[in-house]
């Protein structure tokens, strides 16, 4: 019997998540918070299945859904994808991440991976025929930065999509509209698809600007835009996310989700669709998690661990050179088991073997969580 | 730009479902109730949001909706399936299907696919990189029967997987024990995997038995059994299925399944995990079906379609060819358009060309609908 894929094992989000469970840990590794959502979304949710919201929606998802996802995209970004054919909501991020690889990756196709990268995105890439190639993230003074030379250089004529992040798990960098720039450089007249994963969009600080693809006409044109609700509205079990790209584009996505799930949670839709008519509850996030933000790295500040910058999603990279030279792997797992507090090293983002000290800290946690964290790590 | 599906529309489900609406047909056609689920079921999910079962639930699914479906299989089919290692919960059967088939298919590996067959099964094969082969089930005066000779012939080296699926979509055929006897000494010796899709396993009628794999040691040693909630609690759109199989083969499934969804609706899990306490509703289902059955074709008896044997799911399928000359689809279309009734083609679910004039009505519905449709038929 022959894996197909024999390198992978369980994701290190699960592993650490068990692993802080079984030391009693105060687990700031798997990106969820752990304080709950509106009672006015779970109401919503509640009234839909009341309502009888319980057969299968269509296949591109519940109209009024995709309706106020269009409205909010158009009003965000000031790009209309028409709900009836450039929308289609999936079963979460993950599964329109592969469903989108599989619609437009060949057997033997080149995907650009920017490491460090969500470890879904090579099994997916793998699952499809195709073939990662990376290039890395440099870390300078400001924190990592996208190597779009390096981008450019690993182009071939057998490039088919170009994969980005932004806000960037796990680094919490976010792009600018001059990286976007260099992007368009990069694919104009080529055939190139991009494929960006934004599903921390609303978790922008600093009074930074979320650079969605689908501000940029030229690269929206070619561009797969994924995203999700379960970061945005503290729901991350729910598994709703969507998939905006245009027309020819959708059209190939929908013929691999409709054998890939067929559809999606009809009662959740609904009661998303139907949360959304009020913006405030995304429209504060940054500031609410810019605040969680600011009080964990505050705490961390007179301790050994270094920060390096954080300007988006809900992940704090630190460096424990001045504390450990063991791996990245080794010192979280020593974390979470002698310390207590779990974290996710940032090796499980890359495939590429590489000589660093960094985990990640998610600080999507109620302010007593991170303050039993934050006493936790001072001890180191 | 080419497409990884060339072939490939939208599925005739969407297309009827849709054209259903648009003629205001009553819509036989889709596999869907009309009525809405238990009301203790919607209270149960609505609990666990309201208790915080909102955030990711382990990959491989939330423990207690394991725990329940391993005592449910082994109370009814006395086989153990350990809810740690050999069930995985997945988001609804057509996830679990494609999954399973990435997980064991490599490229130019061969599918026996046994027609008709649920639509979702070819392209799955394909986008694995699988070639599917195809026997086709013979129609006799007791109804469809698989063909476990030409299933024998059709085996070469090649063969990585057998996919049956009983009750059988859309014949309403089950299989018998016989079948399963059958079928296994064609694999017995071989490497061969068996992939079961019961999603219809508790509709079965006139006191006959499901004879799920997992009833059949030596099969189910190599089988990955799938199935989902979602139509036996009248819930469809809610997309929670699950697969179970041998830990060996579950090892290769949750790999794929990690990266293809992750982990799947928590609050809805949750739910049913707390609503199957009770087996009264899956118990009381095939006499509340067979009951619709009766009504159904009590009411064509006397009409110029044909009836054939409907012994599980809840389809029956008539052979109009008393009636019209027309291809199947465009009967379908005719009948839904001029006569105000969805059904389904039965060509929808062949890639190999027949002559033959079935179409497939659903009577999971109220009997009130029931008797509009059968108004209308009768007028044919
Ligand atoms: C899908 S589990 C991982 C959650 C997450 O986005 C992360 O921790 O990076
Ligand atoms: C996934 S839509 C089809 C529902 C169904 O099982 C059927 O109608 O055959």
């Amino acid at each position: 019997f022959s894996s197909k894929l024999p390198k992978i094992g369980t994701t290190i989000f699960t592993t650490m998540s068990l692993l802080a469970e079984e030391k009693k840990a105060v687990n700031l590794g798997q990106g969820f918070p752990d304080f709950d959502c509106d009672p006015a979304l779970i109401n919503a949710v509640s009234d839909a299945m009341k309502n009888g919201m319980n057969q299968y929606p269509p296949m591109s998802g519940a109209l009024p859904l995709r309706l106020a996802l269009s409205n909010k995209i158009e009003k965000l970004h000031g790009r209309h994808y028409n709900p009836a054919s450039e929308i289609t909501i999936t079963a979460g991020a993950t599964q329109a991440l592969l469903a989108v690889i599989m619609s437009v990756v060949h057997a033997g196709d080149e995907v650009i991976v920017i490491e460090p990268a969500f470890d879904s995105y090579v099994p997916a890439i793998e699952l499809a025929g195709g073939k990662p190639v990376f290039v890395q993230m440099t870390l300078g003074a400001d924190g990592y930065s996208a190597p779009w030379d390096q981008v450019a250089a690993a182009v071939t004529p057998r490039t088919r999509l170009i994969m980005i992040n932004t806000p960037h798990n796990p680094t919490g960098s976010v792009l600018s509209s001059a990286d976007i720039n260099s992007l368009a450089d990069i694919v104009r007249n080529t055939d190139i698809l991009i494929l960006s994963d934004e599903v921390y969009e609303h978790m922008v600080y600093d009074g930074l600007t979320h650079e969605s693809i689908c501000r940029h006409p030229e690269l929206a044109a070619r561009a797969f835009m994924v995203s999700s609700f379960g970061k945005t509205y503290h729901v991350t079990g729910w598994k709703i996310g969507f998939v905006a790209a245009p027309a020819a584009l959708m059209a190939e996505f929908r013929k691999v989700h409709q054998f890939s799930v067929f559809s999606v949670n009809t009662p959740a839709q609904h009661g998303i669709a139907s949360y959304m008519q009020n913006p405030a509850p995304y429209l504060e996030l940054p500031a609410f998690y810019q605040r969680k933000r600011d009080l964990f790295r505050d705490g961390l500040k007179s301790s050994r661990f270094k920060l390096l910058p954080s300007s988006g999603t809900y992940f704090q990279c630190v460096d424990y050179s001045a504390i450990s030279s063991s791996n990245e792997a080794e010192f979280a797992t020593w974390l979470t088991s002698e310390i207590g507090v779990a974290a996710i090293p940032v090796s499980a983002f890359y495939a590429t073997p590489r000589e660093s000290s960094i985990v990640r800290f998610c600080f999507a946690k109620q302010d007593t969580t991170l303050q039993q964290a934050l006493q936790r790590l001072s001890k180191v």
